[in-house]
C-alpha cells in the first residue's frame, strides 16, 4: 500500500508529497454523477458496497495518496436521536433543532455502531481493496452543535453563540457528547481499518479567540486525547482559524489542516515544527486558468519548502464545478515537484 | 460637536473611549421598525428627510459619538448603470450581474452627485444638525466586485474569483472603476459636510494573501490615496482579515476596523501604533447575558489598554435580534470605564 500520506503525517521523510482533497469524492467526478443519477446521497452512505465504491473513485481517477470515507459529518448524530435530511445545494438540515437546555438533557449516546453500522461496513470494503490509506472522519463539537441549535448551515451562527452563552451548563454537555460520539465513531471506523482521522470542526474560525478557548477547545482537546490511543494519524481541521492556531495546535493533533487564508509557511511557524500541515490551495482557485493554478500549486509547495510533515490538499472541499481534469494536473504536479528542502 | 470619535480616529487623546455601532440605524431600534412599517428600504435612503431621521434615531437613542449615513453599499452603484433591489433576509441582488470582460468594458462611470443626489441632501441635514461627526461610507473594490459578478450574496465567492482569475484586464478595470466611484462618492459626501469616511471591504477575507495583494491591493492604496486630500479620517474595514492586516496597513489607512476573530491587542500589534484601532466585539456577543456582554467590553477595552486612537465598535454590523437597552448599556459602560493607559 502507498504510505506516503501516512509517512508524511507522522513527519517522516517521502518520496514525493503526498496529496488527497477534501470532498475528492463527489460532484467534480463524472462517475459519482453517474452514481447520483440514481440514488440519493443517503442511500449511497446507507449501503456499504455504493459507499465504497464512491469513496474509491478518486483514488482511481485522479491517483490521490489517500481516500476518504464518502459521508457526511452529521450521519452520526443518529446515535444521538437526531434526525437530518441533506438538501442539495444547501446541506444538512434539522426539522428539530435542540434549542434548549431541556432538549439537551435528555440527549443520550447510543452505540455508534448500532446507529450507523453501514460506515463500519463501508470502511472494511475500502480498506480491503488494500490501495491507499484510508481517512475516516467527524464533525467537530462546535461545529456539529451548529447544525443542531441553528437546524442547518448558518450564515452568522448566532444562535448556536447565543445558545452557548445562555446555557453553558447544556453547551458544554452538548460538546461533551458530540466530543464522545466523535471518538467512538472514529474508534469503530479505525477497528475496522481506517488509518488516518480528520475532526471537520469547520466552522470554529466564526468564535473569538476568547469564546474558543474557553468553551471549545476543552472538548476538542479530550476528543484528540480519546483519539490518541488509536495510534492513527489525528487531522484537525477548521476554516477562518488565522487567529486560533496556536490554541488547536495546544489540543496536541498529529496534524493541523491549514485553510486557505494564511500562507502556509506563516500557519505552520504558528503551530509549531512537532505538529504536521495539511493544506492550503483555495478550492476557488481550481476554477482559474490552468497556469494560474499551477502557479498557485508551485506557491503552496515552496512555501512547504521541502520540509517533512507536509500533505498537499486544499484549505477547503472541493467545489462542485471544479473539472476532474485540474485535479489530475494538481495531483501530478504535488507528486512530480522535486522535494529539495528550502 | 462632540469631537471625541474624531480625536481618536486622529490618534490624539479622549476624555473617554469613543463608541458607535455599525449598523446601529436600523432593525435592533423600535423607531426605525416603525419606519419600516410603512417605507421599504429604497424608499428610505432616496427621502433625504427619512434617511436623515433615520439615522439620526441611533444618535438620539443610544449616545453613540458617530452618526453613520443610513445606506447600503450599492447604492452608488447606479453611478455605474447597475440596478438592484434589497432583498430582506437576503441583501442586495442583481438581476443582470457582469460576467464578461465585454460586460465590464460597457461600464461608465457617470457623475455620483447625478445618481445618487439624494444621499449628498441627507448629509447636508445630518450635519446640520451638528450633534456628532458623520461618518460617510463606501463598498470596497473587491466587494462591490463580488456583489456585480455573483449577483448577490455569496457563500464561497467562486464567481467573482473565477472572473479574477480568468479576466485579469477587466477585473483590474472594475476594480479601478469602482475605486474611482468611491473617491468620488464619499468626496461628494464630504463636500456636503460629512467628517470621516469608511470603506467596507467586507468580503476581502475570502481571499489568500496572494491574491488579495496582487488583484485587490492596488485599487485599495489608489482608492485611500484619491480619498486622503479631503482631510478626513479613512477607516477601513473587513472581515476575516486575521492573515492580510498587515497589506491592509500597507494601504494607509487612518483606522483599521477590525473584526471580532482577532484579539484586538494582536490586531493592532499587526498592523503598528501609527494607525487607529476601531473594534472589534463579537455583535453576536450581544445576544449574551448583561454579565457576559460586560465581560466581553471590558475584555475589548482592556486590550486596547487605554491607548491613544481606540474606536470602540463590534467586528461587523449589529444584529437584527440585538436589544436596544443591551446597545445603551454598552455605550455606558465604554464612556465609563476609565482611560487608564495600561
Amino acid at each position: 500500500m502507498n504510505q506516503r500520506f501516512l509517512k508524511a503525517a507522522r513527519g517522516e521523510p517521502v518520496d514525493a508529497t503526498p496529496v488527497w482533497f477534501m470532498r475528492q469524492a463527489g460532484r467534480s467526478l463524472p462517475e459519482y454523477r453517474r452514481v447520483r443519477e440514481r440514488w440519493g446521497l443517503l442511500e449511497i452512505v446507507s449501503d456499504p458496497d455504493l459507499c465504497a465504491e464512491v469513496t474509491l473513485q478518486p483514488v482511481h481517477r485522479l491517483g490521490v495518496d489517500a481516500a476518504v470515507m464518502f459521508s457526511d459529518i452529521v450521519l452520526p448524530l443518529r446515535a444521538l436521536g437526531l434526525e437530518f435530511r441533506l438538501v442539495d445545494g444547501v446541506g444538512p438540515v434539522l426539522d428539530a433543532p435542540v434549542r434548549s437546555a431541556e432538549a439537551v438533557q435528555v440527549l443520550r449516546l447510543a452505540p455508534v455502531e448500532e446507529a450507523v453500522p453501514e460506515m463500519m461496513a463501508a470502511v472494511r470494503r475500502v480498506v480491503a481493496e488494500d490501495l491507499v490509506p484510508v481517512v475516516a472522519f467527524a464533525g467537530g463539537p462546535f461545529t456539529l452543535a451548529s447544525y443542531i441549535v441553528e437546524g442547518g448551515p448558518s450564515r452568522d451562527h448566532h444562535l448556536v453563540k447565543s445558545f452557548m452563552w445562555h446555557e453553558p451548563q447544556a453547551f458544554a454537555r452538548l460538546l461533551g457528547l458530540l466530543a464522545d460520539l466523535a471518538v467512538d465513531y472514529l474508534s469503530a471506523q479505525v477497528a475496522s481499518g481506517a488509518n488516518a482521522v480528520q475532526i471537520f470542526d469547520s466552522w470554529v474560525g466564526v468564535l473569538s479567540r476568547e469564546d474558543y478557548r474557553d468553551l471549545v477547545l476543552p472538548h476538542t482537546s479530550r476528543l484528540l486525547a480519546g483519539l490518541r490511543p488509536l495510534g492513527v494519524p489525528r487531522i484537525h481541521f477548521g476554516t477562518g482559524t488565522s487567529a486560533l492556531l496556536e490554541d488547536i495546535a495546544s489540543s496536541a493533533p498529529d496534524v493541523i489542516s491549514l485553510d486557505w487564508r494564511i500562507p502556509l509557511d506563516r500557519g505552520w511557524a504558528m503551530v509549531g515544527p512537532e505538529i504536521a500541515i495539511q493544506g492550503n490551495l483555495d478550492p476557488a482557485l481550481l476554477l482559474a486558468p490552468s497556469a494560474r493554478v499551477s502557479q498557485g500549486v508551485a506557491n503552496v509547495l515552496a512555501l512547504a519548502a521541502g520540509r517533512d510533515g507536509h500533505i498537499f490538499n486544499l484549505g477547503h472541499g472541493v467545489l462542485p464545478q471544479t473539472k476532474v481534469e485540474v485535479l489530475q494536473a494538481v495531483v501530478a504536479q504535488v507528486h512530480q515537484t522535486p522535494r529539495i528542502r528550502g
